[in-house]
């Protein structure tokens, strides 16, 4: 009998944290396939960006990013400060601090975001990334430019 | 040996249906103790009401359904579109629609939500509830002042 062939696992499906890395990464790169790459495929997936409707499915998520990003990445730095974990799926609670630029001056913003993440045949993947404005809620000086997600 | 004693069971710890139903029931009937039985105990819990911040903890949730319910229940009505279930865990997508009085006149405001929900010894329990504001991406006709969770 044939061993059934098993998708291939890359670094970033090992944990819900992994992706979540990946995901932040692919934001600041900019590169559009690599972040729809961490998606889940065959799961119902949606993304709510801050201030805009609830995006349904790979193509609308897609296109939402190609433009978010058609300029070039963000300066964005993420924290994650709850974590929910089950054997196969995963929230976190996350901070994201992006760098925006507002008449001509760098400043940055604060947006609140819930990442849900399930365990597939491929590896965890991202099946929802819900985010709104947020305020700062920690001072500047624990969220430096410089810090990553974990 | 004496049996360990399991916490009660309630009708709305069955399924995290059950608890999203019941969350929106106090959210009409505005009685700020009964929604906040629906909250894990003994889990870190937080809230994001639309525009605002985070809220970590049973006391600051608390206190801003205590507000927000001040003035009687809400006239909400929601419609979950996209369920993420595991055997401890789960995670709803929402369509919130809600009675607002502007200017005089009563209006309808959309906000969508992130629940998410664990499976505790005394039941299904709410861990997060993610807001922010909406816009109608369903037509009026389908989503009734009438209609209800399920």
């Amino acid at each position: 009998m044939p061993r059934r062939k098993l998708p291939p696992q890359t670094p970033w499906t090992n944990t819900p944290d992994d992706v979540e890395a990946a995901f932040y990464d692919t934001l600041t790169s900019g590169n559009v396939e690599a972040l729809m790459s961490l998606w889940a495929e065959d799961e119902d997936i949606c993304c709510i960006h801050p201030g805009g409707q609830r995006l349904d499915g790979h193509a609308a998520v897609r296109d939402s990013f190609a433009q978010l990003l058609a300029g070039g990445g963000l300066q964005i730095n993420a924290e994650v400060q709850h974590r929910w974990h089950s054997m196969s799926s995963a929230v976190h609670s996350v901070v994201e601090r992006m760098q925006v630029e507002v008449d001509g001056q760098t400043q940055w913003g604060f947006v609140l975001a819930t990442n849900v993440f399930v365990h597939t045949p491929a590896g965890w993947r991202l099946v929802l990334h819900h985010a709104s404005p947020g305020v700062p809620q920690t001072p500047l000086d624990i969220i430096l430019p410089g810090d990553v997600l974990h």
